[in-house]
C-alpha cells in the first residue's frame, strides 16, 4: 500500500461550503484510500453535513472559529486571519502536519497567505499560479495565471522549470514540451522580456523539458506543446477567454438543440454523444489550480465548483504528492 | 441612389488570389450597388479569372507587376514595394481617388505601408487593429488587436474613442459601451496603465459612448459592452486564444457526430440546426479587421479566407465609408 497523504483542507471557501467540500471529500474518498483530510472549519457545521459513507479514520477535524470572506482583501485577510480556516490549514504545512494545502476560498488571500507563511524554494523569485488546459492530445500546463502581473527574464524561465515539473509529476511518463505564449506577426513579435526569455531558454540544456520556442493564442489547444509560459497579465487573459470562448459556443449549440421539434428530438437521440462532448469539456475535470515555487504545493480549487469538482482538485493535490513536485522543483531549478 | 463608394483593392495578397478577390468583389457586387471597385494587380491573371457575371462599369483594373510576399518583413515590403499591388492600392487613397483601401495580404507591411503613405488624424498618436466580434447579443469592436505592443493611457483612450467611432459607424442605432480588458482578482487589478486609463475615462463626459469599467475575458462574448479597448498584445492574445478554442470545441463537436452510427443519424436529422449553428459562428462572418487613426480607412482581410469571407470584408468598407468613420473619428477625438 502506498503512503499515506496528508490533506490540508480549508472547508469553509468557495460556494456551498463546508457542504461541497466535504461531499467532494467523501467522494474523493472513494477511489483514493491512502488518504487522510486534515479538515479546517466550522466543526459544528461539517459535522451536520457529514456524508455519512465517511469512515471516521480517513480525517479529523480542525475547529475553526472564523473565515477568509471571498470579498475581504488579501491585505485584510493577512491582517487580521491568523485565526481562519484557510490560515490554521496553510499552517498545518508549514508546520510539516500536512503534506499539501487545497481551498476553494479567496485567490488573493490564498496567494498572500501562503506566500507569508511557508517558504519560497532556493533560486524562484516569484510564486506561480499554474492550471491544467485541455487539448487536442490531452492536457497542458499553462502559467502564470495571475499572481504576477509583470514578469523578467527569470521569472518566466523559472516557470518553464516549474511548469515542466508539475507537467512530469502529473505525466510521468510523458515529455515536457514548453513553449512561450506569444503573438503572432514577425516585426511585431513580442516585447523585450519575452525575446531575452526565448534566446536564453534555447541556449540553455535541460534533460528536464524541451523548449520549442513561441506559441500564439490559436494553438493553444492543439497540443503540440504540454507546458505554457507567460506573465499573469497574458496568462489570466487567455484563461479567462478560453473559458468565455466556450461558454459562449456551447450555449449557441444549447440554442440550436432546443428552439425546434428537430433539434430537440436529435439531441434526444444523440443523448449519449452529447453526454461524451459534455464530459469531454466539463470544467470540473480542469479544477484545481496548483500555486507553485513555495517549498509545499498549495492547490486553488475554484470557488464555483460542486463537490465532483472539488474532489478532482483533491486528485490533483494527491498527483502532484505522489509525483514529488517540490523535489522535482528543487532538482530542476538547481 | 446612394453616393457611389470607391474601393481600392488589392487583388494581389492571401491564398488563392487573385481568383478569391475577383469572386469576392463579384458576390458583394450582387447585393451592394453603388460601389467602383479598383483593382489593384496582375492584369492578365486578373482577366482570366475574372466572372462572367461582373459588368464592366463597377470596376477598373490597374496593372501592378510587382507583389508583397507573404514571408516579407514589413521593412523589406516598404523599401522595395513601391510598385506594388498593396503600395499603388493604398496610394489611391492617399490620393483621394478612392475612399477605402482593401488587402488580405500581409498584414504587417500593411500597417507599416499605409503609415507611410496616408496622414495620421490629428491628436491620434498611434493607429490601432481593430475588429469584430460575435456576441450573446450581437457584435462587439475590438482594439487593438497587435499593431501596438506598448501602449500608453492616451493611446488607450484614443482607443476607445476610435472603437466607439467603428461601431457608431456600424450600427448607428446603437449606443457604443466602452470597456477595458483586464484581469480578476482585486488586488493584481491590471498594470498601472490601465488603472489610470480607468481613471480617466472614467472622469471624460462623453456623449459619444457609455464608459462601463472593465471587463474580464470571461465576459468578453456576453454582449453587455460593445466596444472592448486594450493593447495589442493583450487584444492578439485574446483574439487568437478565442479562436483556438472555437477550433478546439467544434473540432470535439465534430468527432461526437461522427464516430459512431447514432451521432452520424442524429447529425443528418438535425441537418438545418448545424447549418444555422455554423453559421452563426462562422469567422468569415467576422471578416474584415480596420486599421483605425489614419485619414483613410484601411481594411485588412483575413489572408486564408474564401471568396465569401472576402466579400463581407468588403461590406466592412462598404459599411463604414457610408457610417462616415473617420469624420466621425475626427470629431469625437477634438
Amino acid at each position: 500500500m502506498s503512503k499515506v497523504i496528508r490533506i490540508a483542507v480549508d472547508a469553509m471557501g468557495g460556494d456551498g461550503s463546508p457542504k461541497k467540500i466535504i461531499d467532494g471529500i467523501a467522494h474523493h474518498n472513494k477511489n483514493s484510500k491512502s488518504i487522510f483530510y486534515k479538515i479546517f472549519g466550522d466543526k459544528e457545521k461539517i459535522l451536520s453535513n457529514l456524508p455519512s459513507g465517511l469512515s471516521k479514520d480517513v480525517y479529523e477535524i480542525f475547529d475553526t472559529k472564523n473565515n477568509v470572506k471571498g470579498t475581504d482583501t488579501p491585505l485584510e485577510a493577512a491582517k487580521r486571519g491568523k485565526d481562519t480556516s484557510m490560515w490554521l490549514a496553510i499552517e498545518s504545512v508549514k508546520n510539516k502536519e500536512a503534506d499539501a494545502i487545497i481551498s476553494a476560498g479567496n485567490t488573493g488571500a490564498l496567494l498572500v497567505i501562503a506566500k507569508l507563511n511557508l517558504k519560497m524554494i532556493e533560486n524562484i523569485d516569484k510564486p506561480a499560479l499554474s492550471a491544467l488546459w485541455p487539448n487536442e492530445k490531452g492536457m497542458s500546463v499553462v502559467l502564470d495565471l495571475g499572481a504576477n502581473i509583470e514578469c523578467s527574464d527569470k521569472n518566466l524561465i523559472d516557470f518553464a522549470v516549474m511548469g515542466s515539473s508539475v507537467f512530469k509529476s502529473l505525466y510521468p511518463n510523458e515529455i515536457a514540451k514548453v513553449a512561450l505564449l506569444n503573438i503572432g506577426s514577425e516585426e511585431m513579435k513580442g516585447n523585450e522580456v519575452i525575446k531575452e526569455t526565448y534566446q536564453k531558454l534555447n541556449r540553455i540544456k535541460s534533460s528536464d523539458y524541451e523548449f520549442k520556442g513561441y506559441i500564439e493564442g490559436n494553438n493553444l489547444m492543439k497540443g503540440d506543446v504540454n507546458v505554457i509560459v507567460s506573465d499573469g497579465f497574458t496568462g489570466n487573459i487567455a484563461l479567462k477567454t478560453a473559458e468565455g470562448t466556450a461558454n459562449f459556443i456551447t450555449k449557441e449549440l444549447k440554442k440550436t438543440f432546443t428552439n425546434n421539434i428537430i433539434g430537440k428530438l436529435s439531441g434526444l437521440i444523440n443523448y449519449f454523444n452529447f453526454k461524451k462532448f459534455k464530459k469531454r469539456l466539463d470544467p470540473r475535470l480542469y479544477n484545481g489550480a496548483i500555486f507553485i515555487g513555495l517549498d509545499s504545493p498549495v492547490i486553488k480549487s475554484h470557488g464555483a465548483t460542486d463537490y465532483i469538482g472539488f474532489s478532482n482538485s483533491l486528485s490533483v493535490c494527491e498527483k502532484i504528492v505522489r509525483g514529488d513536485l517540490i523535489s522535482k522543483i528543487k532538482s530542476n531549478i538547481a
